[in-house]
């Protein structure tokens, strides 16, 4: 299949196959997408939670309407922003920029005062709004991964984030969940949207001229 | 090379070669790909400009911060997500649907009424930072799908949305753009970041345990 065939061939998979478990390797490159995935500055403002224990998925279930793909599927991927852009976290990133590329920490130090000076601007509720859509750049990439791998995706949006941070002891660890993906193989006997037809807008809507 | 290797390869590319274009079928393929990116109940509550004009390319480079890589570019791709998500918009969805699937509108009535409850429940920020996460899914798959095709791209947030919207005419299209892509061909020789390491943080940091 082309990119383009593997993107048709993909849909929110609303049902999926409980006992058929996606091979590590699938997951591994889904992951390893996700964090190549382009971020601002290449800042990497949020991390991933990979669940992957059945009675765990079980217990995520109704925390997300109780969508039943949650709980039939071989791993759900929970993207998190930081809490807080901290100078920390901007002091990490510049170290790991100077030790991966062998740049001196002073020939960095203006790029960095500018990375500071439009990252600091920025209030609380403008930050954690930046970070969500770099951690959906990660999520597109992740989809178009999986896809890659003929492995089938639902993200969700529907959850109470308040309830799955708490599940996942992410607020001890300076993260909020965002967006939450189900990974795993789609039952066609159970889902009847996976015999429905691919709804876009036609490429003329959809392509907007100047 | 595999879907990795292509991600691996692509980098923010800051310097492209003016005089080398992209094939026109590639570039299809790259809005073919970001038209087939999943969006929140498949609403697609953005739309892309695409600019190839050289003349048009060199004006809107000023705008974000004399960025060369845009007057360089073969294209650009611009996201836009509507100024507001109206009823008719969503009718107009609804209708897509129901014609797509052969599905009697009145058969969709209540999967509608959630779907309205849960955007009209929005106030207009909301609606807009949720519309620009769909848009980044897109940006996600789009930036994806040109690696896949060896074609290089710049994401870009650093520009006037207020110029560029006047200067494409947005506003009288009802949309507001959130981020570009500048689409082309890297030139290694004056870029010199296409020689540099990719720097990510390491799968043992990115991946977060519960």
């Amino acid at each position: 299949m082309s990119f383009i065939d593997q993107l048709n061939w993909r849909y929110a998979t609303k049902r999926m196959i409980t006992d058929k478990v996606i091979p590590q390797e699938k997951l591994d490159n889904i992951i390893e997408a996700i964090r190549l995935s382009a971020t601002s500055w290449g800042l990497q403002p949020f991390n991933v939670i990979v669940v992957k224990d059945k009675e765990m998925l079980q217990q995520i279930q109704p925390l997300a309407y109780n969508q039943q793909q949650i709980g039939e599927a071989s791993a759900l991927i929970v993207f998190a922003v930081w809490d807080k852009i901290t100078q920390e976290k901007i002091d990490i990133f510049f170290n790991l920029i100077s030790s991966e590329r062998g740049i001196p920490a002073e020939s960095l130090a203006g790029y960095k005062a500018m990375v500071e000076g439009s990252i600091f601007s920025m209030d609380d509720a403008t930050a954690s709004a930046w970070m969500a859509r770099q951690a959906y750049i990660g999520l597109g990439t992740g989809l178009a991964a999986a896809a890659v791998e003929e492995v089938d995706t639902c993200p969700m949006e529907g959850f109470s984030a308040a309830a799955l941070d708490e599940f996942l002891g992410l607020p001890a660890k300076g993260l909020k969940s965002v967006v939450i993906l189900a990974v795993g193989y789609r039952d066609e006997d159970n889902d009847p949207t996976s015999k429905m037809k691919k709804v876009r807008i036609s490429t003329e809507e959809f392509v907007v001229s100047k």
